[in-house]
This record gives C-alpha cells, sequence and structure tokens, in this order.
C-alpha cells in the first residue's frame, strides 16, 4: 500500500463526503423541499460547495498529487489507485488553470444568464437572450483557450471534459456515418408516418396505477428497491449518494402512457450502473460512471434497446393490457410495439423518437464546432439552427422557442456536452451486438429473465465504476473500439422492419 | 458592527451549513433512504459531523470568541450577537472541557450501549444492561466532573445543559407542587376512570382519509405549506433546516382515530415555532427554540391547551365526523371531548394523558437525582423504578420493558432531559393564562381563527428564537417568570370538571 496514498485518501474522502450532501440537496431539492426553502437552502449549498472545493484543491492534496504522479509512486498504486490520481489530476487540471476570480465571476454570470434564457424562451425572444449566451461563449472560449495544449482547438478542450475518447475527429467520423445512412432512411421513415395509429397511447391513463406499474418496471428490470427509491419531480432522473443508494424520480401525465413508463426504464438504466459499481470504489473519484456517455449507453440500453423491442414486452404486454384493460383489449402486442417505435422527423430534442434523435444532436454539434470556430455571428444562430433542421430533418422551426431556444445547457456554459448523448445511444447498439454473440438476449427477455443481462453488464461495465474508460471497456467487452456501424445497423433493421421499407 | 464579530459570522456560517446538511441526512434516513444505504451513509454523516466540530472549534473561533468576551467588545454588540456569543461560549465550555479521547470514546461506547438497551429491553432483561448502563453513568459523572463550578452538583451541569433556568432548586419546587396536588386528583380520577367509553377510538378508521384530515389539521393551526413539508416516519417528529423550510412527520395507525391527530398537531406547534423564528437570525447560534423546554411548551400548547379544548373542536368537529360517518355518528362533541381528555394512570410515559405525564417525568427525575448523588447501585433501579410507579401511580410494572427499559435517553446518556418535557408542558399553561388574559382565546377558537393566537405567540416568543431564555421570555410576556401555579390550576380545573369531582 502506497503511503502517500494512504494519506491522500482521508482528504479524498472528505470531499466525497461533501459532494454526497450536496447531491442529497439537490434530490431533495428536486422531490421534496417546501417551496420557499430556495433561498436560505441555497446560501447553505453555496457554503458546502466551497468547502468541497476547497478539501479539493489547497496545498495539502496538491503536494500528494505531485508525489503521486512520479513514476516511483506510481509503481506502487493498484489500477484502482492510479485511475484515481489520473481523474484527480484532471480535476485540478480543469480548475487549477483558471483564476478563482474569474472562475467565481463565471459562475454568477451563468446563473443570470440561465435565467434569461428560461424568459427568453418563454416570450420566445432569442434577441434578449443572446448577448448573454454571447458574453457565456466568450468566457468558455478564454476558460479553453488557458487550456489548449499540442494545437488542439479549444472545443476539444470542452469535448474532453466529458469523454477523453471523444474528439472532433472521432466525433465527426461517427456523425458523418449517421448523417449518410440515417438521415435517407428518416426521409422514407417520414413518408409513412401516419401509417402507424397510436391514438391509444394518449387515451386516459389513471396515474396511480401508472405509478404502481413504473414501480413494477423498474423492479422488471433490475432496480434494486434495498438500495434505491423512486420519487416524483418535474424532469425525471437520478441520484447517486453511493452505491447503495442511488434514487430516480418519475413524471406521471395522465394523457401519456408512454412517457412515465419509459422514462423510468431509462433512469432505471442509470440506476442499475450505478448501484453495480463495486463496494470498494463506491465514494471515490472513480466511483460513478465511466463517462456521461458510457452512462447514457446504459440507460438507453435499458429503454431503447431492450425496452422498446417485443421479446422485452412479451411476458409483461398482458399485465399493461389488465392494468388498462379499457383502453388497450384490442391493441394487440405487435401494434403496440408499432406504436412505441413510430418515428418521424420532430423538433424537439427531448421528445425526439429513436430513430431522429441523433439528428438532433449532430445539429448541436455542428453549430457549436461553428461557435468555436468563430465561423458564426451569435446573432446569426437561429438561421444556422433552422436550415440546418430544414436539411436534416425536412422540417423548420416556425419559432425559436421550439428551436434554438429549446435546450438549457449553452446557458450555463455546457458546450461539448450533447455529444455524449448520440455517444450513448451508439454505444448501446454496440454492447447489444457483442452480447447477442455471448448469450441468448432475446430468449431470454421472452423468458422474462432479465438476471443474465444484468450480469453481463455489472461484470464488464458496471462494477470497474470509471476505472476504465469508454474505449478500454468497448475494447474489453467487445473485442473492439467505439464503432458506430452497430449503430447505423441497428437502426437500419429495425426501422426498414417496422415500416416495410 | 463588531469587526471582531464580522469575522466570526463566516465561520459560524459554516458551521451551521454543515449542521443544516446533518440536520438533512438525517430527515433523509428517517423518511426516504433506502434500506441498505444506512452503512456508507453513517460514514459520510461522521464525515461532516468531524468537520462540524472542527468548523466550530479550533483556533481561529477560540480566539475571536475569547476577544468577544471582552468587555469593551460587548459593548458594540448587538443583543442578538451577544447571545450568539453567550451560545457559543457555552458550547466551548461544553465541548472544550473533556479532552477529546474521552469524548470520542465516550461516544463509541454510547452506541453500543444504545443497541445494548434496545436488547434488553426486547428480552426484558434488565441485568444484561445494567453494566453499560453503568458505565455510561461514570462516563457522565466524570464529564459533568470537570465542569463543576461553586459547589454545584454534578446533575446541576447536565440539567443546565437543557435550560439554564431550571436547576435543582427550581425542579425542586415544581415537582413539589405538581406531587402535593396531582397524584390525589390522579387517585380520584383513577376510581372513576371507567365512567368515560372510548371504544369509539379502536375502531377501523381509514388511513388515507387520516392523513388528509390530518394535513387540514396542520394547516388550521398554522402550519404553513410554503415553508414546510409532511412526510411519514416510525416515529413523528420535527426536523427545521432553517425558518423557510421546517418538515414533520406523522405515523397512522388503522386502529387509532387520536394518534395521528394529535400528533400532527403536537408537530405542528414545534413547526410553527421554528417557521416563526426572525430571518435575522435562522441560520444562526441562536436560530432555534429557546430551550428544550420552550419548544415542548410550544407542541403541547397545540396539542393538548388547544387541540385538546371544546371550544377547538367546535367549528370542526362536523368535518371529523363526516369523514368517518360510520364510526362517528352518533359520538356528540361532548362525548368526544371526554375521551380524548381520558385520564388513568399507566405505565409507559410516551402513551401519557396530559393529567398523569408529569407523574413519569417526576419519577425519571428523582431517579436520577439519586444516581448523581450516589445514593442507588445501578442493579437496584428497577426496584426504585417500581416502588416510585406504585406509590405515585398505585400502579407497579409487571415487566422491566414495561418499567425502567421503556426510554431510550440514558442508554446515550442523555441525563437530566426529562424534566424538560414537564417545564413545557407546565409553561403551556402559564402562557395559555397570561394569553387569555389578553385576548378572547375561547372565542377565537370557536370562530375557527387561530390567527391571532399564532400571531401572540409569533411576536412574544417565537421570533426570538434562543435571543431570550425560557425565564426572560416568559416574564417579558406574562410579567412573572416561571410559576408552576398556573399548570396546577389547569389541571385541576380540567379534570375536576370532566369527572365531575
Amino acid at each position: 500500500m502506497s503511503k502517500t496514498f494512504e494519506k491522500l485518501q482521508p482528504l479524498l474522502e472528505k470531499s466525497m463526503a461533501l459532494q454526497t450532501a450536496r447531491n442529497l440537496f439537490e434530490w431533495d431539492d428536486q422531490t421534496s423541499a417546501p417551496f420557499e426553502a430556495a433561498e436560505y437552502t441555497s446560501k447553505v449549498i453555496g457554503i458546502l460547495s466551497d468547502e468541497y472545493m476547497k478539501s479539493m484543491i489547497n496545498d495539502d492534496v496538491r503536494k500528494l498529487l505531485k508525489k503521486l504522479q512520479e513514476e516511483k509512486e506510481q509503481e506502487e498504486l493498484t489500477s484502482t489507485q492510479k485511475a484515481i490520481v489520473k481523474e484527480l489530476a484532471k480535476t485540478y487540471e480543469q480548475l487549477e488553470s483558471i483564476p478563482p476570480e474569474e472562475y467565481r465571476e463565471f459562475n454568477e454570470y451563468a446563473s443570470i444568464a440561465n435565467r434569461k434564457w428560461s424568459k427568453a424562451k418563454k416570450d420566445n425572444k432569442y434577441e434578449d437572450y443572446a448577448p448573454y449566451l454571447k458574453k457565456i461563449i466568450e468566457y468558455k472560449k478564454k476558460f479553453a483557450g488557458y487550456r489548449v495544449r499540442n494545437n488542439k482547438n479549444p472545443y476539444e478542450v470542452l469535448l474532453g471534459d466529458y469523454d477523453e475518447c471523444f474528439m472532433i475527429k472521432e466525433l465527426d467520423i461517427f456523425f458523418e456515418k449517421v448523417k449518410n445512412e440515417i438521415i435517407p432512411l428518416l426521409k422514407d421513415v417520414a413518408k409513412k408516418a401516419e401509417t402507424i395509429d397510436k391514438n391509444y397511447n394518449y387515451l386516459s391513463y389513471d396515474v396511480a396505477k401508472q405509478k404502481e406499474f413504473c414501480r413494477f418496471l423498474a423492479g422488471y428490470v433490475g432496480f434494486d428497491f434495498n438500495r434505491g427509491v423512486i420519487a416524483e419531480s418535474a424532469h425525471p432522473f437520478t441520484m447517486q449518494l453511493h452505491n447503495h443508494d442511488v434514487r430516480i424520480t418519475d413524471r406521471y401525465l395522465e394523457n401519456n402512457l408512454e412517457s412515465a413508463m419509459f422514462s423510468i426504464i431509462h433512469e432505471s438504466g442509470h440506476a442499475i450502473y450505478e448501484m453495480n459499481i463495486e463496494d470498494a470504489i463506491t465514494q471515490t473519484l472513480v466511483g460513478g460512471g465511466a463517462s456521461m456517455g458510457m452512462h447514457e449507453s446504459q440507460s438507453r440500453f435499458y429503454e431503447n434497446v431492450l425496452g422498446r423491442s417485443v421479446e422485452f414486452w412479451e411476458p409483461i404486454y398482458d399485465k399493461l393490457v389488465s392494468t388498462y384493460p379499457e383502453n388497450l383489449t384490442g391493441i394487440t402486442l405487435d401494434h403496440f410495439i408499432k406504436g412505441i417505435n413510430k418515428a418521424a422527423p420532430n423538433l424537439i430534442r427531448t421528445e425526439a423518437d429513436e430513430l431522429s434523435y441523433c439528428i438532433h444532436i449532430i445539429i448541436r454539434y455542428e453549430v457549436e464546432k461553428m461557435i468555436f470556430n468563430d465561423e458564426v455571428d451569435i446573432e446569426e444562430l437561429p438561421k444556422v439552427w433552422n436550415q440546418k433542421y430544414q436539411e436534416y430533418m425536412g422540417i423548420t422551426p416556425t419559432t425559436d422557442a421550439e428551436g434554438i431556444l429549446q435546450d438549457t445547457h449553452w446557458s450555463y456554459g455546457e458546450f461539448g456536452y450533447f455529444p455524449s448523448y448520440a455517444i450513448g445511444t451508439a454505444v448501446a447498439s454496440q454492447i447489444f451486438a457483442c452480447m447477442k454473440e455471448k448469450m441468448p438476449v432475446d430468449q431470454y427477455l421472452k423468458e422474462g429473465n432479465l438476471t443474465p443481462i444484468r450480469e453481463f453488464l455489472r461484470d464488464n461495465i458496471h462494477k470497474y465504476g470509471a476505472v476504465k474508460n469508454t474505449n478500454q471497456i468497448l475494447k474489453d467487452v467487445c473485442g473492439e473500439e467505439f464503432n458506430a456501424d452497430y449503430y447505423v445497423a441497428y437502426l437500419k433493421e429495425k426501422y426498414e422492419k417496422l415500416y416495410n421499407l
């Protein structure tokens, strides 16, 4: 055991405890806190956040980190400890490059910009928001500029923060494939979109019954109720305190059968990941998922790859019908499967179907690249946005609220984040392909036995937390690094069959 | 503004933030956390507790405190600041007198003793617990010994930690009065206990309807749902994060109408106190109630003094009957009032009625005094306990589980705490008496208008938090310090009428 690492451990444990407290406040704020709590609670959270920063960035930790990066010290470390040191170095690189004063200034500005965005979206007035967005972009360019090494594009710095395996080169290859293959497919589908009748989905579905059925679904896919709870919130999300306490939320709409069901499967996918990270690394810097993309791959694997397949529903569709006989008697399993996979060009990312989802991401990625290459005026962004929707989807937003103003991310400076969603969805297909080579996945699903699937994911992905990165995981489990061909093949096969193309 | 105090403020704010985080974990643990969370979450809470201690007890704070205690500095302080400094000094006196190693040792031992108590109660084996209780008492004597000044009894040190206004002298006077007047009254009541029929209370009461009615009751007495929430837990409790976020819980028993209703009124009383503490002092050392006794006075004022009066129920009893017509049609308001005030000698403190409650406390107080005066062997405690129950209540526990083992307090060293319950209940009567001189309380109750009552409590008690102590509050609002005569008079009048004595 490295003595230097032993000294570091209690310091990092303190950071993790403070972060866990912040996470609990976040969870509580979204699920339980009373209406007027926000102002005073924000002060508390602000102080805890400062303490978190101080516990992470200080001379004691810095000295130990520096020592642990020396070759001789590295030799004494286990692979997990090496990963923790690497993660810590990344945090230092990210945070120490920016003068603290500027960073504080930016954070304050971002919260203003976020409010301005919210108001502008409501009022459908991009011009009210544009100056704030412009300044946020200036901050991000400046901050990325501090960290640019080896002639990299500043945008690469931001991308690297979310997944070191996906830089501009990798994303360009990935997205080019998708554009070439999926855009024509989406256009074919668009012509036949109305052949699938989905009216049944929008009848009245008792919310109490939805809650009960969603609880059943969570348990069915492997959410462990001894290690987690389900609550309600305005937007579904997952929050982990540690691997024995992972919480998810759902939102229930009376006139939409699908919404809550697929949200709960999605969040359960995130939760199963966190619940299966090894005890030894929970509450460490590598105690979460490998990357945001890898996390999203698990939620989408459960939601889309498994959850929208006929094999998944075969053993449980009768239960759904008997929960709502008044609405679903007469809707066959085949009809239902067509319904939950119905696709068509659309304007809103968060409501997009599986086929068009990636196109939404590509548009954002291309716009972000233009921004960081100084190829577009901020005032012109709505025009560029709308042109791309017209070109790729064949439809144009009629308002900025359903166009460039729809996402909150940019308002608080989250550039480079969107690609993770697409990476996740593609990784899910790749894992599915190699899983099918190793076990009879369809048969397990038909038998209602999801345990071997969960165990495969646990043993090959989940348990490692962030000790391995996305490509290391893919290489070890599939024998090759990220390859978008699986994703394209998956979508083509699925949608050509669904629409008889 | 005192410059020294200005320097202290951010240091204390940090402590308060850490304490608030701990409170949130506590709340969450009792209301939401999944079953397996405990082990890892305990580690997190342990780290946060250490940080809390470090943030409070350190050289920076110590130096500022010392300076602020100087006469010249005191002159520059507002009364609130003086109260904060006094509170801080008290914390230092409590914590710095004990060698940290011994304090840690004790805490570890207390958690073992608490588990032993729990097991012994279940097994009804006092002898298994006695050696642990003995050692806990030794610790407490030693710790109190470090702090004894001016020939005080060590027990006084412990009493003073809960309420500086109630030392042995005051409590002896108080309890002597109660014994002289209430024990004979209780004996008279015992003879007529069966004249009141209360069977209706134990019929089947739908839990969903109970929840709805309890929510109504909370709002009715003044619980502000914009600043608080209600959840469920095994034992009802109140938890404040700050004055805009005060949470209460309730427990619902299908075969007991009263239980959840009076618990919610009781906890609402605590919550109303916390919600009405001024913004300026929330999240400071004087941002909670004046003392545990004062807090209990407010919960018992709402629960017993108001909540068990005929005037309180007059405007809302019909609503209760129409919630459960199958059980309550035919039970008149008069019958119901007799039911909720039914009293009789009994063995279990937490289930005691208003009349006998104080006797339970007196017994504990007398036993605690004997312990700290070295007048009793720990092995002999059950005998002493049972003799006192026989003498004061006229009944004897048949097992130690329903005798000396019933309370958890001693197992983790909480000696000197019990009197607060009695102080609270007596203070409630005193406040009621002086409130009635200043406003038509009964009329307000009959009109269903509790606002003037709440405003009176807010303006005279709640808003001050812990800036004033119990006697200062009583003096300012009632014109005299604590006086148990009001309590004795209140109980005599109430129960003589109820039982036609």
